[in-house]
């Protein structure tokens, strides 16, 4: 039993469940994944989301391709819209921020800068430039 | 800015914005109030609402009529479905009972129980009998 806003929301996270749109996500790197979401979810975060689906220009499809995104990094964009999850690590920081920053989510790519900070170490400086 | 999920859906709570579904709620002692809502957040929150909505048998329409809840204790279910709100005082508390009751939320229903509890003392026996 899901007792409150967040961990229902958390369970409904890249769920067909009630899901109104369908993402075909994928980069020059990756394949296309396909990630089912709700609308409302989105357009709640998102003020990009929100014109996508209920602004005067808003599409009537059921499906939305993003040819520019790391698909890992779109799921994390869900997991926080969803579920206030914020789980970085050094190779989906520069994807997630990019994710952030195309839909304008300014508390996720405000935590993707601050993890750089922190991560800008030598030890991991390699990783972030490899 | 809304950081988290529940201050974003909080924000939605009884608002026009995005809303794809209309209550018209009225008891015998209250005139008929209008709230706007979201079959998502509804649906996540109550199994009523999700078969109501998302299930083989739900209406295709974006008027519900509820003929017996007191439009006060309509909108405590849902300040609570959208935002974990539970506000409850001795005139509200056996209506909104009545509320969760009707859409099966539990945890909603299970706090005005212990409110109740918690408030037979002699100096409000009266009012919650009454």
């Amino acid at each position: 039993l899901k007792t409150g806003v967040r961990e229902r929301n958390a369970a409904m996270c890249n769920n067909d469940l009630m899901a109104d749109v369908t993402f075909v996500v994928s980069s020059s790197s990756s394949s296309p994944v396909t990630f089912p979401a709700h609308k409302y979810v989105l357009a709640t975060g998102s003020s990009v989301f929100f014109a996508m689906f209920y602004g005067t220009l808003a599409e009537q499809g059921s499906q939305v391709v993003v040819p520019d995104v790391e698909p890992d990094a779109f799921l994390k964009m869900l997991k926080y819209l969803y579920a206030d999850e914020i789980d970085l690590d050094e190779e989906s920081v520069l994807p997630t921020l990019h994710v952030a920053k195309k839909y304008i989510i300014p508390h996720l790519a405000k935590s993707c800068v601050q993890y750089m900070e922190a991560s800008l170490t030598a030890r991991n400086a390699c990783v972030l430039l490899c």
